[in-house]
């Protein structure tokens, strides 16, 4: 048990593989910030409690699991949320019919109400059985207590595992010879902060890259682009980032890296787009179709088997890396795009077709097919980051799979499944895990519909609305049959308006999330994140997952168009204060809130500092956000707004801090620590 | 490449693991049967065309296939039928809720139109990769050709891929350093005939086991059982075997094996069923709770972690098969008990928590979990058998996970999935692995819904209605509440009615169905079976997954309550006779048929001969049955009844072969090889 960093520990078991994640990592050990995390909680789990063995399969890996030991993390599960008697198996798949731990970005990681948290180094599909299973034999010392206990309930059984069961956690990695697994020290939240910092520490997004995104209809082409990044702007619709398919899998759904015919004039395009203030985001997928320009030169660097009668990429080789940087550096990037939506670098199990590679395809570098599901995600976010890096400009993009050491990655992930509620628990649980996540809207049922889930996606870290299979905004028409047929629904004044309601919410809480993120940065706390980390020891807490706290202070508590107009909401021990009226709510309880389709429910913490901004349309380079401080509540209060230029990577070098203060009957005070401010204007 | 019998070969590859399907194998190989069966079709499979490498995650085995080549089997496959460009995942699991080739008994045996059928000797969760992917490179060579195809199309990409690829048979073993392949040749028919001598040939019902089954009433007691089965008597229901829930699960879910206070005098209830000439089958699952009185004598035979608070008893050792045998031989075999239904015995992915032991469980016997889960349900058939052979009593019994070369156990599987299309196509797929397959009746819709639904079931190997949730026959009330409530339904007289037809049907089918189950016995021929079977050269029938062959020449077309009273049915090329009527239909074609909700269409082959019995309520050991012999179209036919005891093991010593003959334009005639007739008697 080697120790890493102030509360963190590597142990190594066996001959470990050579492809992990921390093989691959990117991003430095931000070992000085993990030296400023208290180790508040005692860890009790120590190397003599963790047993394993080597077998024909692989490794298993046992520790011990208190009965009431409550677990969370493993990545973006969107089924579950405390895992605790529950199986995980962590292998990517694009199609999570079923909870069962696969998904877009399942990670090898979970924290425990125990003190510590436990990453396992590894791109095999690992199973972790959270206390599922007692040993052999122990039932019979429960005979007798059973007794009392006649009847059959599923329920009744399940209590009494939970209350008098010892149990185990048993880890199942296939394959390896070896393991290595990291060991974090502290509660909840230390143990989550530790992961992220020892991952690199949480991304910093763009500021434009927290306002408004919009992908435009699939079918449309250059004059839909140019006519609706019009109408946005004449409507005065917030609106940042504009996201194309660029036509280039029409010979096959591999992709060329060509702008197809909807698209003749690609740079007049992107600077006619630019100048009006908008970003562009292109969609792409990983397996490259014959006629792209770099396919001769990259069938040497990829795996032995085709997908969607495409090459699939080495990227643990450099020269597969190397052929997509330079080709996306000077094709796209130097032309002015933004930033990718990276799709199909998952696995697609419940699809029987040939939807992906086999796990036992060969790849030069010596991975195999299993191995490179779980990280071709990741490893094409590196590059692409990588081009950004050298540009000295940042990104924000999207992509549809991720893992293990993923925090310092500025990239969000996404799903084709829709589930509102499911969407929700993603937005819960990625924090536990370094992920960003976007509940976007797509279909709607209704205007209403429309309203609930653009309530989450302004709530969340990606404010995005996909139509790709609707050329007019949903908020003009949400049948998509009548959309397509150019016909605005009756109420679509109504709804435009109510939209751009909430876009202007999600702009003036533009600075507030930006710190949020620098604090990521920072500290590895996650700037969007399940209750439980502000409430460890709130057993309560431990269950909620439909509300989650966005920044610091604010607890967003979404309702879904199924829930109509009101719904539970838990709040922590305390005063809450609404935050559109300041009402005040005493915590630690659950409270029936009502709240009508255009009104979502947010409380925010006693003591509570929280700058908004005037709504801007758009983030430009010398955008200057006009701040109103608003205050919640009578206690000491803190704010800082970080400045820096908000698109470069000089923020690395250091930021300005404007510090906010509040005490009790005292005016705020505002302080900036280099004297002056360039970004932001106060308003009194 | 080792020839193991006439058009049956054995491959060794590396070195293999230990325990495998053949290495339990419990029946010899049938070689003289083999013998007996053609190799009509070239094998375009050899052994230099089948390459492999072992890997760090296992063995890899690839094979050419061939554009057009058409794939089936893999066990029992409820929701896909031609596995061709298809990705078959053979882990069992009892909530297949995807089309991913998991189930209840998944096999790794396929059958190509390439004239060969593969099976892989392993209990590794394989993978199979149909055709999915082409070799790298491969598209480079198309792109001229998808030139012409411009617009992006699923259907019309996966049709160019079908009519331009070369395609490859990918087979991913994990975990195995080795493996042996089974190369079977000849035409559909024909390997899978070589496939079920190959282990050991069907299996040989009693004939009660072919007549009307009924499970009761969960928390039926002996006097529930007692009205119930004087009930079928009085209101001749044909009724041979009740199946009850012992109760010995009260305590946990795991099981006692002792009788609840529900049934207080078992011996006097086994004796009175008896005597109404009922058989007896009795429910249990395979984990032991403490109170189980073999219990502290298996913990050593057992597995390293319990399931439901009981022992996973080691089955591949002897101690653990004795201590099971032993305690059901003399309680409850000897006792008269016809057989069991062996639930829980799969595995159970897709719900999260402890409904299964860990793939990574230790048995004493060096077995690990995964290779537990894929043949557990085996072994337990294997030794509920061996009591019965030891006690010369044949049974005919249930089991809810089953596997590779398990063609002679007479064990019927089942499943808590519902769906009556999958029901169907299960019946469909089973014949192509040695399975047999219950679509068994349950909940239903109404009472036209339970027409339906026994239609299909009166045409399978096992006739059963499964009314655990309800105490009176569905026929009495289908709505689950008022049957509990005791309320019958305004239709039951009619319902009743129709259900008695149905199994009256049934029964008059037994000697017809128990010569299809000898022939499955002597030929390896499956008594019940998809039409690409017979018709191998049909591409038509290569896709029909919702008609069966029911014996020789029976064709089966089922209808679902939603496909309301038509359906499509293919008729291969002949002269075709509707069962009931005799009306000819020309085949070669599909024809729209139409049928009341109280008809099913049947249709029977050219020069067909059937023998219908004299409905009888059940089979005593002295039943006679009173044959009529019906024949349809002009052609030659003939068809052998076969006689013996109908009971016992003594079939297999030899049996009389009653042989009715038909020749154009004479009479039938009718030739008892022994020159008497003692279970049959010819009605004019």
């Amino acid at each position: 048990m080697q120790q890493i960093a102030k509360g963190i520990w590597k142990i190594v078991l066996g001959e470990p593989e050579t492809f992990t994640p921390e093989h691959f990592r990117q991003f430095p050990v931000r070992t000085e910030a993990i030296e400023q995390i208290p180790v508040s909680r005692e860890c009790r789990v120590s190397e003599e409690k963790i047993h394993w063995r080597k077998t024909k399969r692989g490794i298993t890996v046992t520790l011990p699991m208190e009965t009431q030991e409550d677990i969370y993390g493993f990545g973006l599960q969107l089924q579950g949320f405390n895992q605790a008697g529950r199986r995980r198996y962590i292998k990517v798949n694009s199609d999570p019919v079923a909870n069962t731990g696969e998904g877009h970005a399942p990670v090898p990681f979970y924290i425990s109400s125990a003190g510590y948290g436990l990453f396992v180094n590894t791109f095999r599909y690992t199973t972790f059985l959270m206390g599922t299973n007692s040993e052999r034999g122990q039932s019979a010392g429960m005979t007798a207590e059973n007794e009392a206990h006649k009847e059959f309930s599923e329920a009744a059984i399940y209590a009494l595992k939970r209350a008098k069961e010892e149990r185990k956690v048993i880890i199942d990695i296939p394959a390896a010879g070896g393991i290595e697994l990291y060991l974090f020290a502290g509660d909840f939240m230390e143990i989550v902060q530790r992961y992220n910092l020892f991952s690199g520490g949480g991304c910093v997004p763009p500021m434009w890259g927290l306002g408004m995104w919009y992908r435009i209809y699939g079918g449309g082409d250059e004059k839909a682009l140019k006519e609706l990044a019009e109408q946005f702007r004449k409507e005065e619709i917030p609106m940042d980032v504009l996201g194309l398919e660029p036509g280039w899998h029409s010979h096959s759904y591999s992709c060329t890296y060509k702008w197809s015919n909807l698209f003749p004039h690609p740079q007049e395009m992107i600077d006619d787009m630019t100048a009006q203030g908008y970003k562009l985001n292109l969609w792409e997928h990983v397996y490259v179709y014959p006629k792209a320009p770099f396919y001769e030169k990259l069938v040497p660097y990829s795996g032995d088997y085709e997908v969607w009668n495409g090459l699939v990429p080495d990227f643990a080789t450099k020269e597969a890396c190397q052929l997509f940087e330079d080709y996306h550096r000077d094709t796209f990037v130097k032309q002015g795009i933004a930033g990718f939506k990276l799709d199909e670098c998952d696995n697609s199990d419940y699809n029987p077709s040939n939807w992906a590679f086999p796990d036992s395809t060969e790849f030069p570098s010596g991975m195999d097919g299993e191995q490179m599901h779980m990280t071709i995600g990741t490893l094409y976010q590196n590059l692409i980051y990588r081009i950004y890096q050298q540009e000295n400009r940042r990104t924000y993009s999207q992509v549809r799979s991720s893992g293990a050491l993923a925090a310092s990655l500025p990239f969000v992930l996404y799903s084709d499944l829709y589930d509102h509620k499911q969407f929700i628990r993603g937005v819960v649980n990625a924090g536990f895990s370094g992920l960003l996540w976007c509940p976007e809207v797509r279909d709607c049922a209704n205007g209403d519909d429309l309203l609930r889930r653009l309530q989450t996606v302004v709530f969340s870290g990606h404010a995005l609305i996909n139509s790709w299979r609707i050329p007019s905004p949903p908020w003009k028409q949400t049948d998509i049959e009548k959309n397509l047929a150019g016909e605005p629904m009756d109420t679509a004044e109504y709804y435009t308006a109510e939209c751009r309601k909430l876009f202007e919410l999600r702009m003036r809480l533009l600075p507030y999330l930006y710190s949020a993120f620098v604090e990521y940065s920072h500290s590895g706390k996650p700037p969007i994140r399940a209750l439980v980390l502000d409430y460890p020891e709130d057993r309560e807490a431990r269950m909620v997952d439909d509300e989650y706290l966005f920044g610091e202070s604010m607890l967003v508590c979404p309702l879904t168009y199924e829930d109509g107009t009101s719904r539970s909401v838990y709040l922590p021990e305390g005063s809450w204060y609404d935050f559109f009226t300041g009402e005040r709510t005493e915590g630690g309880r659950r409270v029936e809130v009502h709240a009508e389709y255009d009104k979502i429910p947010v409380f925010v913490k006693e003591g509570a500092i929280i700058p908004l901004a005037k709504p801007v349309t758009h983030v430009e380079k010398d955008t200057v956000f006009d701040i109103t401080v608003k205050t919640f509540g009578e206690a000491d209060g803190s704010f800082v707004l970080y400045e820096d230029d908000f698109e470069t990577f000089a923020y690395e070098e250091g930021q300005n801090r404007i510090v906010i203060e509040k005490h009790p009957g005292e005016d705020v005070t505002i302080h900036s620590e280099n004297g002056t401010m360039t970004k932001y204007r106060l308003v009194r």
